[in-house]
């Protein structure tokens, strides 16, 4: 027997096949949304939708975004000599959020990964390379991921880049700041004494 | 400066409004759903609106259901005598998934909070005294939550029903299968030592 009647059981299962969301949580979501108001469900159901339907690709650095140019792109006041390259718009978001990075961005829109089958091409790696035509561009700072994609991606692009001449930088890989030093991996300690700097 | 455009923004907003779903959850599903092919976005739009429309309450149990009476009054082979009474459809799911229960229930939505001002006659109590008109109810048993409100509530119940003489029973509290006593809260472990039964 079906613990709840169709459409609540169907509402449950596309809920829960979104990333993040289990069965248990599925569940209470359905109830919160069947006991919401109509007008707040169709809100949020309109705005689903026209999200999905407004949202591009920036012309430029190509992240997400609702217009021809992005809001970092369309910025006269950032520095166009450096590009950060990140592996999704959220990335970019984190980065924004420091406030202090003044260059531009570039967004791949996923990493190479072999095992997932994504390769060179399935990302937004051309794009980048034909930005670089432009002779402004004078550094191109790696901020993809710091996992296996994320380093493959990272030594893929500055294999590409290097004969250009463009300078190629990563972004540090060490421990957090705040981080415990006995809460984290060796992986990353090791990295932490590599890339130690002197005070 | 808005770190995404005015659709995202608009959408992790909507996202983070609901129950179980923080900022970056928000963020991250938002993503998602953008990237996600537009069928499958729309189809999960009409889903949610769908169950919304759809579900209404059994006439008998008043649990959600899609139909006038609920599976489990609509099955014959239900004990029409004993009547559980819990807070929500999915504590009733939660009975129902033991698969050994074989009463029938009754849904509260709600329990009686003098804090958040929710009184007996904000819960379908009511319609829990006039089923028990019905001279086939033998036991009616509580299985509201063990909180502050499931407890007031099963106690408001109980004074309500036994001038009826129907029998009110409470399900036991004490410490989970499986729970190791060291984790277990003291209220939890004096319940339990209260409602030892002799082996």
């Amino acid at each position: 027997m079906e613990l709840y009647s169709g459409p609540i059981n169907k509402l449950i299962e596309e809920l829960a096949g979104l990333p993040g969301i289990g069965e248990k949580s599925a569940g209470r979501l359905a109830f919160h949304l069947i006991n919401m108001p109509r007008p707040k469900v169709e809100r949020l159901a309109n705005t689903i939708l026209e999200a999905k339907d407004k949202v591009c690709y920036c012309k430029q650095c190509y992240t997400l975004t609702d217009k021809e140019l992005c809001p970092v792109c369309s910025n006269e006041k950032r520095d166009r000599s450096t590009i950060m390259v990140v592996e999704n718009s959220r990335d970019l978001a984190a980065y924004e959020k420091t406030g202090k990075y003044q260059g531009v961005y570039h967004v791949l829109h996923g990493a190479i990964s072999p095992m997932l089958g994504v390769g060179p091409q399935d990302i937004k790696l051309k794009e980048l390379i034909s930005r670089l035509e432009d002779d402004l561009v004078k550094e191109v700072i790696i901020a993809t991921n710091s996992s296996l994609e994320g380093e493959t991606t990272a030594m893929y692009i500055s294999k590409l880049i290097k004969p250009t001449g463009v300078k190629v930088t990563r972004i540090a890989s060490g421990v957090p700041v705040g981080g415990d030093l006995e809460c984290i991996d060796e992986v990353t300690l090791l990295r932490a004494l590599e890339g130690r700097t002197e005070l």
